[in-house]
């Protein structure tokens, strides 16, 4: 019985309550996660790499077979070199389903041995997305219950910089 | 690191070879993997339960973590019987994604602790189901690369008995 | 300033916690709202006419401008001789509004002068319907949270006279 | 340059106003267009076969390259029989397409060098499919404008003979 | 009784005849509506606010029950600051849809005493928005019939400016 | 009988093999196929019009009744100047299919006398689009199989020059 070792790529700019119920549903059926900041998603990232390390960092605590790291270029790659067997990727809703289902299917592409797997957020987070926490803080809306507590801190300071 | 055993559900009247796509992405990601027959879920089956138990044994004899079974009742009661952490589903459209996502939801709430995982069908497999084939059979259609060849000898069997 | 009246139609066979989240809503924007059960739609209903009658009117007591009725033939013939300016529908999910939009445009078109509404059931009832619910009681599934009391009564009573 | 020729299927029980929008359309792209009436489809049709095709003639009465008939068996052989190049169907609405691409896909294993292809009913017509014509008639509603007046007349006849 | 006042919010750049089918459609329902422009939605508007609001005061001059209005900031707020009991959406295909989901479920979050109700455009105006309008008449495509008489001079007036 | 044209539009920036599919079977349909490129869709395109012309040109060498035009402005104004009965679309996914509903219907108000016609591409190449194929080969990603060998030079050349 080998070690089974996940992949939940994401830019996660910045982590939401959404994320985290989806890396504790898959650090539960997988032997280790590696939760994969990809540095290529976002063109104009509200938080930098180091930024978005901390807050994921801080967020996993609790979940001790859960590792936060970074990669560069191909998703796929980076997957092979971690040697994982799948990439977890949350599914809110339709129009997500369609996307990732093309991702996926281009993904096993360059890899066929690494599976997509589509896990659910809970529906209570069904409606949260990095960029409506992004767009409601910056009306000035209340997020709170959306984003862990760090993220609130952050969010907060790089509003008011402004 | 614990066993993670997973379940993969369905009436399989008879299985095809988009089943057993799933089965074997699944069975390369979980430890051990069920493949449950439900006795509730198709009201007038085509094949007995005997039938469809053998028609999957067969056609699973090549994964070494595979066991058939059959299940009476609620799937998450049986679930939790055989210690499944995760229930498994292939995808290969959106109509399915509605109604397993439905089916998820109302699971999640009799158990939380079991996790149910979408998989993509192959694509060259996205169209084929066990009644599309039971159609196409019965019209005298070819389904030759669409069903394991036991289920093609029993399809025959069945056909010419009406 | 005239009254506004609008329709709830359903088969309410029987009625569920999503039901009443829709009946709640509605029943705040329009001066009074008629809960219609359509004899029409359930082909072979579990439970009687007089039973649904009785389980809804006892389910919305606590909404003062919400009447509970009965209606045999076209949903706009009863909605016109009602006074009623609008139909509530409540939305779960993808599946629901493609079918909903059908029957709206074709309800439009029997009267235009009646407006089609629909509203969202809240996130936590997304999955609840009256067959799912029946399903699982039949496979003596806990649905506790997911009908009124007086429905959980009525389920038992029907369950055990089988 | 050979000739195109496309086929049209379908129940047409009865013909409605949208088939007659997709004939029009499609007689204007290919050479000689078949409506074929397929046999198979509906279960318990309420009109008969040769009901079916003495509506669907006089309907198709205007187009000059339109031929009606009946088939029994798998689509594909039959358009095979005639020498069609083309599958026509229409789509009115997302889910009719899930459906149809599932069709689509097995019916191309079946013959790689027949083509489906889909063309829009008119957004007026959008709604309008046999049976909830068949159920609006059912119940005493108004159906003029949704099917030709051949149609009307058997629908009057058949709901009086009840 | 008490008053029921709703929002039908939108950047309207420019209005079409699709909004007035719902401005219509609405304002038949409720006591009051507010048309209410969001300065926040578009980025780079064609029409300053001004003149968005001079063309939607003109179009909404036949509804004694419509104010135009424009607000900043977050749309519940606006709404709570108006006693507005309602936002009024309009729905003109599924992917209208799966957005329109997600922002009603957020702005349910932020006051849930408001409700969104999705009223369906005519199917004549289903393929019609302002952002297809601004295409289609900067290729020099004809849009009578899809925006008001007032948008035509408007538009007419900014594209010879270029 | 008369000659029917086609006309199948995109921005080809550049051409893949689920466009070439689409290309084969639209040309085995309609007597003339014209593979059109619109010069307004692709705001910042990585190829110039005379390089996209290369690489179309040189990929439709094998179909006799292809041929390669680039046109400005809106479609149905070129497809009226070149005779077009028929505009053509390949479908992959649903989200193609609510996008293209919309700008099929718009052109079919601009002129009713074109049809537009869907048709489906191989399900081996539903994951493939202009977009896709070019963030592969810009993160290094193997893209053989999925764009002709030309493009392939010329993306390869393309990408070393930054």
């Amino acid at each position: 019985m080998s070690t089974t070792r996940a992949i939940y790529p994401g830019s996660f700019d910045p982590v939401t309550n959404g994320h985290l119920d989806v890396i504790q549903r898959a650090s539960s059926l997988f032997d280790e996660l590696i939760v994969g900041i990809s540095v290529n998603i976002e063109k104009n990232p509200m938080f930098t790499l180091d930024e978005r390390l901390e807050m994921l960092t801080e967020s996993c605590r609790p979940f001790d077979n859960v590792v936060v790291d970074s990669f560069d270029g191909m998703l796929v790659r980076y997957a092979e070199t971690r040697n994982c067997k799948a990439i977890v990727k949350g599914l809110r809703a339709i129009s997500d389903f369609e996307f990732e289902f093309v991702m996926a299917l281009m993904n096993r592409k360059m890899d066929p041995s690494i599976e997509t797997v589509f896990m659910m957020t809970s529906a209570e987070y069904s409606y949260i997305s990095s960029s409506i926490v992004k767009e409601v803080a910056g009306l000035g809306g209340d997020i709170e219950g959306l984003v862990p507590s760090i993220v609130m801190e952050y969010l907060g300071k790089r509003l008011t910089e402004r």
